[in-house]
């Protein structure tokens, strides 16, 4: 067990996370999304003791994507019970305001009938109430680092249509994208380019037969023979979160495209690109196109805070400062993130 | 006929832009989308005396939104006859990336069979290389400012789902949604609150039978009796570009949620507040929230913004310079609009 919070050590948070303890984790979320100043100070001190002890490509961190009511959570939920079946730790980050996650207890009811309510391998965290819809929220991506370091498999759940904010796939190794069967929209949006190509391909409902059967073969038409990732062709896949078929075989494939980027050694250097790129949008959200400017534009910005080595909230501190001037003690240079 | 621009007379244009005359329309819309500095300083000065001489309620701005490939652009063609053959002129500014308009030459092919090569009374302007898809670039609004100068209708055309920026129902009069029979993610985003309720819906391709009917009567399910602007009821309306027909009544609508608007005094009260987000939004990207917490924070700023007189590049430049400090004669206070 964690001490308690009245002394609060960041070492020790910590390596509780990494060792996947509940109360731990829980505690460490909560403490990533409290805005108060003092909480700021601690969350900093803890993420850099986190990132500290955690090799930069631990883990496998992946999107799932798609329109609402194409089955995003019932398929996660199926995907959970295989990987809990491989003995594999999940995480669970859920930004879609219209997911069942997000809204409630819908999948939570679920889970809870198909893992057992003490398992302590899967850890859910909904960010539903946070920003607007959709874009991504600015804590997703240090909270996806925590969730790492204390699983083996991080999902972040999400609408991801026509998002132009650091979206899902710019900070997941793998996008997998879930298509409603008969629903042409998706097809479109592909074909004009306004759905990023993801990484996995997958059509839901595949009970539903002819149709789920037509919607495949128009997705696999839409994409060709898209690749992503260099050489990684983009799979066409089709599955029933219900009828529980294609789930082993989908996760399978995100298996094989995280293995994919590893063995590329891609892993590492694409999650300081992220990294860097989550870190530049903040200072663009509070300063804009001209303190970015200011801080020597956006391409030598990014070379620069993808080289660094101090931990994100110490270098995202650090370049506020700068901006901020060197009124060190005013009232607006009060730890901000 | 407009003198040649060496000698550059910014009332000139306004009142050649006025009179609706092409040339003049042209050279203002070139004049604002020329980023060079003296361009700049022209475009302040053309659009100060543009906006002196307007009423704030002139014209009535359409945004036609929708996913790619429900017909948008068959559907704008198809009413732009309808609106010809009542004497009204139209302008048409294109900023879907998918859309033949902005792709290039199809609906200017459909248009050219339906309306005559040298009517001066349609004009078409395609954004399709600014920015980044979806989300409205910083131009469309002075844009659609110069084109409501010399239309009695003007058109945006975009795919608007799911866009968190400026997008088409903070600028537009009247907003109508386009959907594609026999897809039912447009029904699960309205239904998720992630497509903002329209004033209009249509179902385009009315000529495809029972697959429209029933997209139809969901849409009709999705929306229940839905309200905007306090008492208008949103109509679901059903149509089909190719075979011409519900496109009569299309107008009519579109027309009725004008005059209600206008009737309500509500237009001039809802385009002041449009522009004063347009100006916020601006000073966003360029300064961030750091610096509109400068300017006094949001709510204040908008107040300030929708009482002021000045003309909107005016009011930008001088919200600028008080951002930039007093270092008048430094590089960074160019005009930069």
């Amino acid at each position: 067990m964690t001490s308690p919070a009245s002394s609060f050590d960041p070492a020790q948070l910590a390596a509780a996370v990494r060792r996947g303890e509940r109360p731990a984790l829980a505690q460490a979320l909560n403490l990533l999304d409290d805005r108060r100043e003092g909480s700021r100070r601690q969350a900093a001190d803890f993420l850099r003791q986190l990132e500290a002890g955690q090799p930069g490509d631990s883990g496998h961190l992946i999107g799932m994507t798609g329109p609402p009511g194409a089955g995003k959570s019932s398929l996660t939920a199926a995907l959970i019970t295989v990987w809990r079946q491989r003995g594999l730790r999940v995480g669970v980050l859920a930004v879609d305001p219209s997911s069942p996650i997000s809204g409630g207890a819908l999948l939570g009811d679920r889970l809870r009938m198909k893992t057992s309510a003490d398992d302590d391998g899967v850890f859910i965290r909904s960010l539903a109430c946070r920003g607007e819809f959709g874009g991504l929220s600015a804590e997703v991506w240090p909270m996806s680092l925590v969730m790492l370091a204390a699983s083996d498999l991080v999902i972040i759940e999400t609408v991801g249509v026509g998002q132009r904010e650091i979206d899902i796939s710019r900070m997941c190794d793998t996008t997998c994208f879930v298509a409603q069967p008969g629903s042409g929209d998706s097809v479109q949006f592909l074909k004009a380019g306004i759905l990023e190509v993801p990484h996995v391909l997958v059509v839901n409902k595949e009970d539903m037969g002819a149709v789920a059967r037509r919607t495949l073969s128009e997705l696999g038409t839409a994409l060709g023979r898209a690749h992503t990732d260099g050489n990684w062709e983009v799979p066409v896949l089709s599955a029933s979160a219900t009828a529980g078929t294609g789930v082993e075989a989908l996760a399978d494939t995100l298996a094989l495209h995280g293995k994919a980027l590893r063995d590329s050694k891609c892993l590492h250097e694409r999650r300081r690109q992220y990294r860097a790129q989550w870190l530049l949008k903040r200072l663009q959200e509070e300063f804009g196109s001209h303190g970015i400017k200011r801080l020597g534009g956006e391409p030598d910005l990014l070379r620069q805070l993808a080289e660094q080595n101090l931990s994100l909230f110490e270098q995202h501190e650090a370049l506020r400062q700068r901006l901020l001037g060197a009124a060190a003690g005013d009232s607006n240079s009060t730890i901000n993130f």
